[in-house]
């Protein structure tokens, strides 16, 4: 692990790791344990497993469990991962904790419920509540997910701030996913005792200029090299440069629907078209679309072959 | 249960049936079974179990499986049930699915996946063509469930179009929770074939004038009586004046947020204040949001009361 000693670790470059199934949808084990190995040894300092980008939510909890137990069994060091556990019912969340608890992973990454809409602050934190109580393990680092755009049920200052003040040892970090710089910046700076990660690495330089933690983000799956070299350099004038490109591979693939559009990119990148398998509601991309993904990507294949 | 021979069964008036649960946040199943048993003397034809109403999605599978069975066990007619299956995860609606159509359900009310946003119609067909595939059971009887503001994943007109071509047999209605009575006049002029029910008791009577099937509504927990008027009722004047009374009912309940608003007057009305007991991120009433409540229910209570 590429661990730099001015970050605090889980920190720098996490991939919100993809999921590779099997044609029949199921998880293909082996390819998602070497997946996992890939990033860690080519530029990831830890991996955030089982989230939107792992399409975690189109699993059942049996299979999250199983996942899990054979990149443990593979050894994946279990260190090295945030585990998403957010789900709509608490009885699922504390099912997924527990399990990743007992594998000794770096902390969870929680996602409120979101099926209901217009839910209140009191409604977030009731959640929260009902989670790490009933849970009541020391060991419980807890990293918010806010993704206004997906969860539809933000973490608003107010809750974050009672969160803390509540479970000082427990609430870790936050998972930024709102795209906007300004939330991220104003994160960083309103919540010091918090790790904050942007979701995207366009702000990898950025946020760790402003002291945040790093980045954890979808597209890393494929830039995770040149991520990277941003971390390495982001005290640095060359830092900016190798940002600026970073950030122009990170527009191409979020100008598609991203997580379509990384399994079709790894379909090419090794060769292997199991990788296009993903589950309904989402479908995989045409050929035509990598194509030109890929060629806006020219940058980042430097990287990859290096 | 009061069929009326002029709608076709299931039909008429349909609750979304609260889940009671005790104090410890678990379903209550002797107070589940004698609230649908009381919805169904009550003027209810048939139940949507485990529905938005139900908090279907606070409950893990298994929870949701159990609660059935004791239903089952407690010999409530399954052929009265539309069963709620649709989750984010299709292995979860396949189990869910499979365990219901065993127990002899009407049909299963299925929610599209909705954790994803921004979904392709192609990837809501997708969602069904694997539910319905790989389940393979000609008794699957399916009714879609349109609520957009809820799941954020709407059935289009084209997406209904093509799955009734493709499952003439299986795709049997919809429950439209618009709220928008023109999309729901739209669906029953444009898809003869679907049994048509309004998500809200406030268009009872002019679905059911217009060929719809009936309403499958949240505040029917508490309205069924007087829903049941309307329906007896709907092709004469008469059933005017007390669409007019449900339709207040209905418009005081959902001014506040429905399902603790609901499980707040069930409290009041059975004296039972573990009917307060809801599952986060959704939070209980304040005490005198139920005392108005109360009171703009007046109508309705003259029916509970008869």
């Amino acid at each position: 692990m590429n661990t730099n000693s001015t970050i605090p670790y889980p920190g720098g470059v996490l991939a919100a790791s993809l999921t590779p199934m099997k044609p029949d949808l199921s998880i293909d084990h082996d390819r998602l344990i070497s997946h996992v190995n890939w990033l860690l040894s080519n530029g990831c300092d830890a991996i955030a497993y089982m989230g939107t980008t792992g399409e975690a939510n189109s699993f059942s909890i049996d299979e999250r469990i199983r996942a899990l137990d054979a990149l443990a069994a593979a050894g994946i060091p279990m260190n090295a991962l945030i585990v998403g556990n957010g789900c709509c019912a608490f009885p699922d969340t504390l099912r997924l904790t527990r399990h990743a608890l007992e594998h000794g992973v770096a902390g969870v990454l929680l996602l409120p419920p979101f099926y209901y809409k217009g839910v209140s602050d009191e409604g977030v934190l009731a959640s929260c509540d009902t989670v790490i109580q009933k849970l009541g393990d020391d060991r419980l680092q807890v990293y918010l997910y806010h993704f206004p755009y997906m969860s539809q049920v933000p973490f608003s200052d107010a809750v974050i701030e009672k969160l803390i003040d509540r479970y000082p040892n427990t609430i870790a970090g936050i998972k930024d996913s709102s795209g906007d710089w300004d939330h991220i910046s104003h994160l960083i700076a309103s919540f010091p005792s918090l790790r904050v990660f942007a979701g995207t690495e366009r702000y990898l330089l950025d946020t760790l200029r402003a002291g945040g933690a790093g980045c954890i983000s979808a597209s890393v799956n494929v830039t995770a090299p040149l991520a990277a070299e941003v971390k390495r350099t982001f005290q640095e004038d060359q830092g900016l440069a190798l940002q600026d490109s970073l950030s122009t591979a990170r527009l191409a693939i979020q100008s598609r629907p991203m997580i379509p559009a990384l399994k079709g990119v790894m379909a090419r990148l090794t060769n292997d078209s199991d990788w296009d398998s993903i589950r309904p509601p989402l479908t995989p991309l045409p050929a035509a679309e990598i194509d030109s993904l890929l060629n806006e990507l020219s940058i980042v294949r430097t990287y990859l072959a290096k």
